[in-house]
């Protein structure tokens, strides 16, 4: 039998954003192209090369993967290469396929890598077959986000742990956890402290998870906390959907993340979210956020067309 | 019936430029490739993404078209994402299929985003049938070029509209024209006003073209004019060729733009040109351009070989 | 018959580095990737596009070649666009091939347009068919790498010539050597000046190169010197490795370079290393270098993993 040659996927997202008063955009979120199939006589070898281009980020492609998977059969495999490091459930879920238009705020923020799409340079062990109840891993990465290709002696260890439960009437509940450690030295981290900060010492980084599918009904929740040194940044977000059936889907959500930066202000997102799923991955969708509704209301409304190819 | 999976396109423009005097260069025109289909299991929606590489500008590929078109069978097609908008006859024909080196001067200043190959991000109604006597669209885009994600309320509009007259002797006439407009705000517009001017106001830009085949000659000519508030910068082109034969073509052209720059000198250019088409667009070319022979000649001779691959 | 439709390929060879002592990095050395074919109802041209990324350049693709080759059955072909002008042995080995994990310095550091992986827009022709002893080649490239677009009358030269000869044993030894000529004018050339100086006159580069098979073992060897106006800069390198079977290969080389750049120390380099090929071009390689061992000793220590993708 043949093993599967190079294989070319992708998609677009293309969104309308509002904030109902001064500012309104129309803009490609995304735009996704990714390469993979198995390597020549070692089908036991897997590999994915992945490209992005974003209207915010310049007119260019950006390379974000470049990764091969050792697949040892019932035994998980091994990963290596430049890719997201398995932390954080909804940061490993990919983008086509949640049912809201943007990850929550702590996600975005506490990811190892935020400047490069949490992609870093490394090497993963990865537990997890569809039909079995665990997902387990363990990854070693370069820590040294602020140049890639030299280390400094900063390792990065990350680990993610959870375990499906599935009931009898067919509903079933994941659990689980991750966490993630370095020692960094003189290091940026942007969406933690005020720009221009350089920390040093300890990062130390965990997460709770839960997801539960309940016939129409699921909800899927996180708590995430980041540890520097003594300091504290941490958040949450709670995200409920309903299906009617395979093509509409109603979801509700609400999102928390205070950060160690004094200018930002920290306030809870609460949202709701409608989509149209023409196929399962081609799908339109509409959301309206808003926060702070006491104090200084602000408003998010926003529109998203995704088309997949392949 | 299968619809149609990713299919890969491109082509090569090398070129060779030398002004008989001073200089002369060799490089690599463009190298463009693009990817198109349609979604799988929505066969009435197909895609397009495509990147370009020129010598001059770095040694990147970038990002030009990410778009798709919705198909109304016999109602036209609405297309979304980034494109160039239907604005100008001759800014419409596809660069590989133009019987000239390069568009008009006017045509590349005048179109409505010069930096960015004209692309930009909206939404156009297209009305276009092969068979059918009329073209019609009408599109609106972010007309903030600055800045492309963000709108600052600057909608642009655009539309075009053309008619052919198929006559007995087997001869037809494309006339018609587009018009565009929008609301600027500081924004820079480097191909009309001096470099680093920020111009403000109303931007009204129209034109007028026409396409004449007439057995084994063609012509083609339009004339632009962009209203700045109350000033005028406005050009023309008129091109005439005429087949031997499938594979051999001659052509004439002139075209003046005046912009309102006074570093500028806006003098007539006036062009001969000889055409062998080893394939309909594998093709080598050759031009012979001069200016302002009064005073101070101007001369440009080219030669450009263009490699098409499916 | 069917001529050849466009066609991806590419590799990825992940490594890790240690010195041994302060540092330690893990990177993507390369991901890249080509499309080639033949021209549409043209098939006696074929075309090439490749793009690569490395962890060390940001985190774009890189651009690289852009080239056509114009076959002429027996007597050789024309290439033209952009790509490596054929000068060294070494550099025209790919670098998926070599069973080094890097070119030698010299290679490095005398091809014409280091900057830019020693690409370089322009002609060639090249006469090498398996099976026939000679190879030859002349070219003729924009000599002037600081601004690609521009020539400045810097026209460069090149030229490679070598024979194999057969021996009865199924051994067999090629040797040759080729030159390379420009005039430059207030040109950087970093990898032999110092930083910051710009450089006029002449450019005379000229190699000879040998390459032995003996049954299981191989060895290769060039001397390489560049000429500029009155000073020299030169260097060789000694490539010996052994074939235990197909899959273990066991190598030893030495390399030194002599700059013109008094901030740089030009010692010797030496080393041995190991290569597991899992397939011919999929494999894990590893090797140890040192220099400088009285004085000042410098280790370098690398394992790489290149996978192969059609």
């Amino acid at each position: 039998q043949e093993n599967k040659g190079p294989q070319l996927n992708g998609y677009i997202q293309t969104r309308f954003s509002s904030n109902l008063n001064t500012t309104s955009e129309f803009m490609v979120r995304r735009a996704k192209l990714w390469l993979k199939g198995d390597v020549p006589r070692l089908d036991f070898i897997s590999y994915k090369l992945q490209v992005v281009y974003r209207s915010f980020k310049d007119q260019n492609f950006t390379f974000q993967d470049a990764l091969a998977d050792i697949h040892l059969k019932e035994n998980g495999l091994f990963r290596l290469g430049r890719f997201v490091p398995d932390f954080m459930m909804q940061r490993m879920q990919p983008d086509y396929r949640i049912p809201v238009l943007e990850r929550a705020t702590v996600i975005n923020a506490l990811n190892m890598n935020p400047k490069y799409g949490a992609r870093m340079i490394g090497l993963e062990y990865l537990y997890s077959h569809p039909g079995q109840p665990w997902h387990a891993s363990i990854g070693l990465f370069n820590g040294n986000t602020d140049k890639p290709a030299h280390n400094n002696n900063s390792l990065l260890v990350t680990s993610q742990l959870n375990r499906k439960f599935s009931f009898a009437d067919k509903s079933d509940l994941t659990l689980g956890g991750s966490v993630a450690y370095r020692n960094i030295t003189q290091m940026s981290l942007p969406t933690i402290y005020a720009a221009g900060s350089l920390i040093s010492g300890d990062d130390f980084r965990w997460g709770t998870e839960a997801l539960l599918h309940s016939g129409h009904f699921h909800l899927q929740a996180e708590y995430i906390q980041a540890l520097l040194n003594s300091e504290k940044a941490d958040g949450y977000y709670l995200l409920g959907w309903y299906d009617f059936n395979s093509h509409y889907q109603l979801t509700a959500f609400t999102d928390k993340y205070t950060d160690l930066n004094p200018a930002t202000a920290n306030h809870s997102w609460y949202g709701l979210g409608f989509n149209y799923l023409m196929t399962e991955k081609t799908k339109l969708m509409a959301d309206f956020r808003c926060s702070d509704l006491d104090q200084n209301p602000v408003y998010s409304a926003n529109i998203q067309l995704q088309i997949f190819f392949r």
